[in-house]
């Protein structure tokens, strides 16, 4: 069963974020807003940074939609730190970066590679209750494209605050959406 | 533990597709060449038509990239077979869809709802040796976009082809990797 | 132990009939009045189309004995209606057709084929109280003949009515019954 | 799970067969002809020498359909003979009796009540390979009706050397079955 | 450990007896006065009618004595009364013969023989309280003599009436008994 | 299940007989020739040696008829030894009488009592093959009656002689014995 | 771990006394006063006889001490009266004989074997509180003096009535005790 | 079951003697001759250099007799020097000081008092076969009389070297012993 | 995990203290001032004066600084205090010497040697909470410095004292202390 | 049971190297030679890097004693060349930098802290045989001094090459060592 529709599970972590002290974290900031959290596997690796700019380029956007992000590797938020200090990619940041050292969040998302103890590059998308909406995963050395996101997050935002209607593939703001009912069975 | 990077495990089960005789299909057709295996809940029921519809539509991109198109339902071929008859968006597919009311296939990749019986929304990209590369699952009523899958699988392909390359966020075909080394640590 | 004598166990499910909405049917549907559940293995399948148009066709009968009727297959609802819509000999069916993806109902009454994921050919006749009192099951490819039904219907009534009573053999409405007492032990 | 399509277990047991001494039978006698084995709760009880004595009106028309029959209930041979000589009706019985007062037999197809120790009344017809093709079972004090049983068998012998058609409901000797291809779903 | 000295345990079941309809006995029916209970492998067989009707011949004296007597075997009520009836040497017994083919009283006194379902041929002398006194159990092929259970009852009784003496070997009413006693020890 | 049947289990033992030397005793010396066991509580107490004297005076008979007679106690041999010096009745004895402080035999002839650790008035019957073939047991302060052993013995005797006969109730040695047949079932 | 300074287990055992009736002893009995229990392998055996008489003539010096005497061994009460009216040793003892053939006070005081069914040869000192203070034990054959316990028995009321001082090796009452303290740790 | 008749187990541990320098001990050792292993608490204690110098004081007569003397405490084989060294009455030992750290010994020998972690007072005699023959214990502040060893041994050694007879109580060297027959039983 | 970080489990001993009768010490005693407890593995032994006559020097140094110091083998408190009487180096020692024959205080700070009995050479400095600070533990045959603790007390201290505050490598009383911030990761 | 005297368990780890490419680590690099292994919290925070520097200067020591240095983290090696690039402290170090986020090391050391899932500041000292010599952990915010390992080194090379020896506390290369012998016991 995959873990779509189900709440986050509890954690607490240490994180930074540009420009505040470090802090601490729980599930509970993952819930009042809507959420994105974006797991990939080590700070100071390959993919990673341009991964993480790349959803720094939507963030602006994404909160506008009322969406928090949250990157989370099994790095301590020291490393974090650092990275983003000495990165040019990494530098631009300013969403907040989760410490996951004792690795249960990645545990709590399902992505913990046990063997190299690093986490799987999984993007998750969190309602305001803490329901896990969508979930994108790719193998390492696949870069995900923070962009389509958006779409998803609309769809996602429209289906919640209009009980009763579903988006179709490819659906975009403004196009139409469909109402399921009896008769539109074996119609479409 | 997400399931990338494993293999895809052992099924059974009985397939329709357009022009000729229900056939059986086992994991060893998911191998040899690229896959996309396209999970969704219930044929005949609403978001569902218009995702597999907007699939086939990048049917024939994925076939010169070299990539086979499976749809997955607990419904039986028999439905599928009706469905394609009486459904306008459906009667278009040319890939083949696969009928699993025993439920096997849906477990092996984790996205069988116990409570409901049937599929979550997602979809796997597998690799010539049968190795899950990426995974996407949205919750019921977020339908998927299958243009973005054709990046994936050209990077996919590119990281299979160019072994000590990766892909960056946002890559396209054409555009620059990265070769990981000690140099460019921290250098991003 | 067979499930002769035992009450039917709690499930919870969508069905369709023509006519009306989908809605949801419980346990609690089979009780109150006498109730015929009939399993086949999938819509849009082979025998199973001509049995179900055969129990239609006892249909107003079974109604004028108090006995309501009610198919279950594995499919879903939206399938159920998409079938009745499409097929000539499905379409004429005014009873009540319940989806049984989750497998539950297929399981409580002892009738789900584990490796196919579809019913066994099971009819079952439950009375007021919801307690099974006749059980027929036949093997894929034998069809069942929906009229010797009403004869077990009046025989269970008769005794359910009239306790202290037993139908012998071959018992139709009107004729003798038997009153089981010391004195005919051995006489018949 | 039914038994339905499973093959008949071990047994061992002492019969009685009008003309003969007494002699053993083993699950092995069920098997290289079509079998009936009809189980009934009690010698010397009310419906059921009703019931034993339809079966063997039906038993020459059986034989000449290549049927053997056998009754089975979970009182010994010596009162199968007993009953068989004081009984009119069970006087009049051809078939072998199976004693079965280890409740072996009425465990193997699961008709033994545990509570009473006595066997519900359970008819099964069994293939020539030991595989049960049909099964009916009725509520203490309904009556069966053994003339259904001939189309039951005529039928499952049909399927049997007609692999690849199946028999619709309410089908008769003579009258057309269907041969299941793809052009068919959907148009019953 | 023996039974001796051990409390019947409960069960219910169906009995026989000339000249009464069929009616339930339960261990109660054990108490309250003394009693015999003789289990015998099977109606309709060999030694048993001749055992069955020696008992009823001191069934009077028994009476007198103030026992009640109880046979018990694994056929059913219905089984004892068809046997009654046409067996001379059955026909004359007056006491109760109880059904028991749920095996709970053979099971309950240790006399059920798994393999063949039947009970051992065991005889138990019952005292008011439901104690059980003496045990007798004979190899299929041996038959009883009732007769000797005359002088065990008197002993039982004496010994019952008279706390703190005991009847000595071959001991028959009248005849001395023995008052343990530190000075009779050795003096035997 | 009670005993009969069953081979007697092996042990080890103390054995004392008059005029020999204590020896030891196995399970073999009960086997090879028809064999009573009889167990008593407890040397030196009030029931016991009248039961012991009455089964000497049947001694010469059982061996005439090729029985061996033992008797056991949880008593050692030193006190049988002891026992058969300074009592009268017991000093009569000519028969082996084996100690049992290890309660291995009665535990295997299941007469232990576990709470007084002494053994129950049981006497076995036992054939050459070492088989169980009669049990009776009493009640403490109810006396046994050797004399009755005598016609189970002949008739135990006579049925192993006869494969095919059995011996009614009441049975003596030169009456009538039956021979088991269809024919007689029923008739006696 | 041994049973010095353990309390004595709980039991109900009959027991003899020259000139009394046999009556019960329980755990209680061995505490209010100092005891010693004696336990030995079988009355009417070799040493034992000459064990129980050298106790018997420490008795008197005994009593003068307040202790009380119980010899056990696993025969009954029955045959300690015998023994003791029967020999001239045992005949002379005066203090209470327990009878043991539940062998629960030999497994109680470990002195049980298992094999045989009888006691070691054990001695077993006890204060008022029912706490044991020595133990003795010898191998078959060995016979132990009675005499020695006098000097145990004086040591431990000693120790007990003067806290704080302790008995050296051959203390015997009157000579000079030690009173532990740190000054003279390591000089003796 | 106490430690009576049983032999030895294994142990490896390290020794003082005086004269000599540290050497391995393991129960070997204690094989080959008679030994006497003698436990006590504590090094450096009150009671226990009275016991050693006692124990002492018999080694010559010990030795004449093949006995060769062993103490155990849990201290190391380090203390046992220097307690030698510095105690007049320790310093005048000869024989095996064991020392026993590990607690391997103690608990072998079933006097380890788990919550002190010291040896209770126990005495074992050991014949050359490693069988424990006696067993003395006495609780703290009681010592032990190292004299009584002396006939202990005497009567282990004469049983040992004379099968067939038994020394009985209070037997000292030279007195007569008894020889078990089925004459005497009951005659002492 | 190690035992950093967690508090001292509980235990009951005796101990010797120079000039002092024997005391008992609990873990309570470790608590409400800074303690350091030494383990060595036996007294009278090679290594462990010399560590215990070095600990002694620091002695006034430590109990300046507020630390009370606690020595523990496995011996007992008797051997402690013949130690200190016998050994030049140990007749020096001032501290508290606990003696842990039970080896409940070497088990719980993780040091016992299971094969040998003794405890490793393990160095605890623990915080006046009962929380353990530091660990230090060599191997047999390699002495420890007692001087190199007087450096971890004083930075131990000085960081309970300073929360906030952490001491860098090779920290000495007065030197620089680090402030963790924000600003300073990296900047090291 | 500390980890002292036992052999290192198994790993494989990626380390980092100033001037060398990232390489592969096992257990099988700490064998061979003389080997510390340094454990501490996290890269890029407080004490660390000093910690990490002292260890540095160290360094060319060590060699010379023919020791080779890691250091461990649960950071990636990734993490290390970072904080090896930005960090002046760290910059020096030319020892190995083992990278360990599947935490195996950590375990297998006993140092890893569940909850943070950091390591503890353990120093393990192991021989060329990687059987561990000596442990020294301390507390957060304590610094450890590396210069107190060179004496450890010595110590343990001098007992290795001089079996026999042992260094008493505070040894210094060239200063005595102690031959154990019978004769020094006590007297140190």
């Amino acid at each position: 069963m995959s873990l779509i529709g189900s709440e986050v599970l509890p954690f607490t972590a240490s994180a930074f974020k540009a420009g505040e002290d470090f802090f601490e974290v729980t599930e509970e900031n993952l819930k009042g807003q809507w959420s994105i959290v974006c797991f990939y596997p080590a700070d100071f690796s390959f993919v990673c940074p341009t991964e993480l700019e790349d959803l720094q380029k939507q963030y602006a956007t994404l909160k506008d939609l009322g969406v928090e992000v949250f990157s989370v590797s099994t790095d301590t938020h020291f490393v974090h730190k650092a990275w983003h200090e000495h990165s040019t990619a990494v530098g631009s940041i300013e969403y907040t970066m989760i410490g996951d050292p004792s690795q249960t969040i990645s545990r709590n998302f399902d992505v913990l590679n046990e063997a190299s103890g690093l986490a799987d590059r999984g993007t998750f998308l969190i309602d305001p209750d803490g329901v896990i909406q969508t979930v994108e995963i790719n193998a390492d050395g696949i870069g995900r494209d923070a962009s389509t996101l958006i779409n998803k997050v609309k769809a996602a935002q429209y289906v919640r605050q209009n009980p009763g209607e579903v988006c179709p593939a490819k659906w975009e703001e403004g196009s139409e959406t469909l109402k399921p009912s009896l008769d539109i069975v074996g119609k479409i």
